[in-house]
């Protein structure tokens, strides 16, 4: 490890956001990263009363980003901040990516990518030119009993691949919501701040980034239903896409805001040719594995579990049955980041579990997969090809 | 209540059978209903044997059904059958059933209704001409829970239904089981005994006739992806359907034979604009209500449950805390059908909950989902109109 | 097999009985034993209403045992009852059961073996000296995963046993229900139909019998907590038992009637040197085992599972996943007695499976339980040996 | 809030530690507290090995805790630690506790309080004097729905309480770990590191509080069973035990740590006269409340919940189904500490829920519970008086 923390500086965050709070929390969580700069808000009173209850002293809070990356970029090299955290809504994710990496910070942003496929194209351009750190928050990825299904698929235990549910079903946007004062509906319902699609961009991609992400697989082809249930919407607020992945596999993909009553329990179940496996976030630190002809087996998350892949102890902290939950899975994402930040400035090779962050190919395809359900939602065609 | 048990006669449930015995059982129970002859084989010598394990006297055995109608209605009304059930693989289901009709002998068949959806009609008319009492066994329509599910959306407690999510997972049929003596798979792969579908016929029938049956809604049309995963098949072993109701709801129906290590649980989630519910056959004596504004609740059955609807109630057995199971369920259907049977030969009007057993109309829907769910899998079109 | 079914004569079981039409559903269930006689109420017009609405003719219907027992000798061999089915309250167990074996009826009892362990004792020399079938209806021995929690054990998979957690939660008592007009609560908790204890006797044995069936150890001494909580109440209805057994092993016994909101959620587990196990009735087709370094395994119930012992095998009916349940469980008693009355019938070595089923020794240690339980409960003393 | 964030220091926490690291996490987790110093081990080199991993300056890592406090009094004051936090076996709580406390340092300490009860009251005594603030870590009480478990009660929801269960099975010591190099089970089986009790003690103890917390009742007598089941041992490795409370009302508390195969799944369910709850760490966001005549209810941890109570609100961070786990619980001692300590430096009433983190009446009776345990094991008589 490097002598310091690395210093981070958040874009959005402000009064009101819920995701910022998440990701300052997951930054703080393991001791490696400090929060050190902020621009918080487009209104620069918002911005400092965000930075004073976060103990940052008023020079180190702009107005912008802009001003953060011009005046960051001249403090000394070990005052400054390391990179960015974006947790602004998605309109506002491409320009301080892109301008970050240009001004020579690494990147932390919130999922999706960007507000449309061709930002992502682009973006994703700019951190290969760059050659800096780009870790996109596709949180469940980062859960220790999804980096245990992953390694076990990987290593062969399910067979080949045959299907694949995964749903994400939700119930908060049951009613309009977005005409109260209610800041995470109104921006995820509008076009101008969302983009060409609400659910599926917010909850389907997550859905879409596990299922590839856990089994290895690539989409080839899908078919989407997109539906506006509530009255008064332009974007979709449910819906289920049926797919199909390289390897021959099928797999089915339920996403909805209009669940009413149900939370957030994502859930994943992969089915081989030789066992499956059922992973959910409500029983976040479990694992089940399915034999056809043997009991099946509770793999569960913990520092002391003997049977665990070195995949799932690198994103662990606590002993089994001490529960880890979403902002440890979060944490991950940036321990990894940071670990592996720490192994390049000190010219080290990172482990590969610490390279297993969401990065930009997540990012572009999550975007493709956004423009490829709504063109097959309009479509009277069964299916779409799906392609980069 | 008559002052005789009903008298069953049953067609199939040999050797090897899984379903004859299930029926058995089922009709034993409760006491209303004996076995008292049986055409258990087209094979006399194996129809014998059945029947000498199930203590009935020869002269009650026969060598077909065909015999069996004959020769029971030469005998004294208060002695001869008065129902059969009719246990045989699909491909024997029409023929039976309208002879025994025509015999007048009531009937409960297991369902698919028949091998194809004009059989289905013909038989649907058979029935209404004779005007005798027809039960075909949709088991799970006969969980008390499901009834307690399909009375409160009924009374409203969800309000207008939004989203059907509905699924079938089995794994018995990930390899192929069909090439060893194992005769439930031989006869379900068949075409010649199956009919145009496996998984979706087997098993996707009943998921669609729960949707329904819980609901309330019928489907107006479907998108259909149809796999045979395992190689040599000729008929599908995994499906996913995308659904819409004719309220404007949409729905997912899955169904897997190769959904590797699952059982045969059964699930379904209801979501309205007040609330959502969730059952699945694992944990059956459960209901789920979820609600957005308060905490969810988890209905039980129970003779002793004071909140629970007639419809579960008169549909259970035991105190809350001894699990009823499949056996129960299936049970249901034939004490609701006895219990019609008895109070129209009295006379009585039967209670509305006992006229709640699956019949000719659930029939054709299935076969007519059997025909569009095969039509639309190989379909370039997206959506199939579904109409009887 | 033999070529007829067996007789049964019923005692007890009239009209607001509960646990009369649960041995009937169980004895019915598979086609094995047929209700014949009954005497079900010492209110004779009752006992004749009974018998109308299980269809008896009213020339097998009795005033009383005595006339039972009498009448029943004198039929033809093969007409009369070959055995009764004992289910009135606790306080009229010893005489029906002495009588009939006398008369030369085996006997199926529900537990409580007797009012007294003094008549449990004489109870027990009867049955030694007949020589007669004599089965003690504790259900919970009768669930299939049981069974292989039983045999799993025997086998050496848990190693030497250390531990045993066993609880009967129930709810139902909460209030005085006693002072209303529900039968079931009103004998339960008099001490003149119920015994010495209520609880303890009532479920409290369940456990008791449970912990010792799986384990195979032998209590030999306990502390007792008893507790009166509802006022008015002359007998306990909650109580816990610290407990010592044969090997070393301790365990922690809790039963409870005022556990407000809960069912009948029987539940034990055994730690062991290897391994542990953890059963509930709530989840009865399931069994947990668990390893300090492998992942624990979920054994699952079901005809097709190609794991189970045939302890288990021998006590099912169905497919994993269509669940099985209490009626089934109890079934699986009479089944077994069943089997084994045929077999000796007929001169065969029963299935050591089939003699699997709950005795003379089982009832004699549940009273003895109850016994040292009261005794212990009014000791300042902390230990009171456990002896027949 | 004041202008910056709390400087811990902390005493323990070296190589090996499990929970120096949770102390740690837990601090950094919301924002509020940095670590400024540390005496992380009696031998320097590791202190200072530590230190550096932890980015401390060298100058602020000490050899001893007395060295820490001698050096950081000296420093300015908005420079030096404001408060310690204790992360030692056992026998090392004491005496830096009332150093810390003279030397004008705020404390949080590891539980159980002390080595003896001896100290605990002198420690006690300490804090009183010194009018400083105290936090003992029974972690369990840090959950929301333990939280809302309490306010349930209190609010009247279960009426008067009758009984109490409440476990704490682990299996990790199974076997003579501490015959290996396994740090943690060393020490807690070591009498001259532990104590007189090392299961009570160690787990025991937080069952013991949690079941006060809950209930807002006292213990005033109890019957202990001791056990030391793995060979070798000095101290307990399991135990039950019965308690009465000062309404009446009776306990079990039972904690193992050869429970083979559990982890860490402390459970508790309190039943009053009106309703039943149910609570665990395996399912740490979910509180059931059972009503003897209505469906239970699921509540659920999330800060989009509207019916939870502000005792539950104040120690969450995410919505609905984001699970928390326990390093969000422990993360809520130490938030509810730093807030009191933020409001009364500022001279501001804290809200009473900030105030609501365990304190040296916790850690009295803790004390007192594993001397009266050990006590009444020894003992032959049936019951032992609780007192302070």
């Amino acid at each position: 490890m490097s002598d310091k923390k690395l210093k981070m500086g958040m874009i959005g965050g402000g009064p009101g956001s819920f995701i910022g709070a998440v990701h300052r929390i997951s930054a703080a969580m393991d001791g490696l990263i400090e929060l050190a700069a902020g621009a918080f808000s487009s209104n620069p009173e918002k911005s400092q009363q965000t930075g004073r209850e976060l103990f940052l002293p008023a020079g180190r809070v702009y107005a912008s980003y802009d001003e953060m990356f011009e005046k960051e970029k001249q403090l000394p090299e070990d005052e400054r901040i390391d990179f960015v955290a974006i947790v602004t809504p998605n309109h506002v994710h491409f320009d301080p990516a892109v301008k970050a990496l240009k001004s020579g910070f690494h990147v932390v942003l919130d999922k999706p990518m960007t507000f449309t496929y061709e930002e992502a194209k682009e973006l994703a351009k700019t951190i290969e030119e760059t050659g800096l750190l780009f870790c996109l928050t596709h949180t469940y990825t980062g859960y220790p009993m999804v980096k245990e299904a992953k390694h076990l698929i990987k290593s062969g235990v399910l067979g080949k691949i045959r299907k694949i549910y995964v749903e994400y079903p939700q119930g908060w946007l049951w009613t309009d919501l977005e005409n109260t004062d209610y800041k995470q509906a109104k921006w995820r319902t509008d076009p101008k701040q969302s983009g060409i699609a609400n659910c599926m961009g917010d909850i389907g991609t997550h859905a879409f980034n596990l299922a590839e992400y856990i089994s290895g697989l690539k989409t080839t082809k899908l078919c989407a239903d997109l539906n506006i249930v509530v009255n008064g919407r332009t974007l979709d607020d449910d819906g289920a896409v049926l797919l199909k992945y390289d390897n021959g596999a099928s797999g089915v993909l339920m996403a909805s805001q209009i669940a009413t009553g149900s939370e957030n329990n994502i859930k994943i179940r992969v089915f081989g040719e030789k066992a499956g496996l059922e992973w959910e976030q409500d029983n976040a630190n479990t694992l089940i594995v399915r034999h056809p002809e043997a009991p099946a087996q509770i793999y569960r998350t913990g520092g002391n579990i003997p049977y665990l892949s070195p995949a799932a102890m690198e994103n662990l902290r606590t002993p089994g049955g001490h529960p880890e939950g979403y902002l440890e899975a979060f944490a991950n994402l940036y321990r990894n980041f940071a670990r592996t930040l720490y192994a390049k400035r000190k010219g080290e090779v990172p482990k590969p579990e610490w390279l297993d962050f969401p990065g930009a190919e997540d990012g572009l395809r999550g975007m493709a997969f956004v423009e490829h359900v709504v063109k097959s939602a309009k479509s009277e065609q069964k299916w779409t090809t799906f392609e980069l």
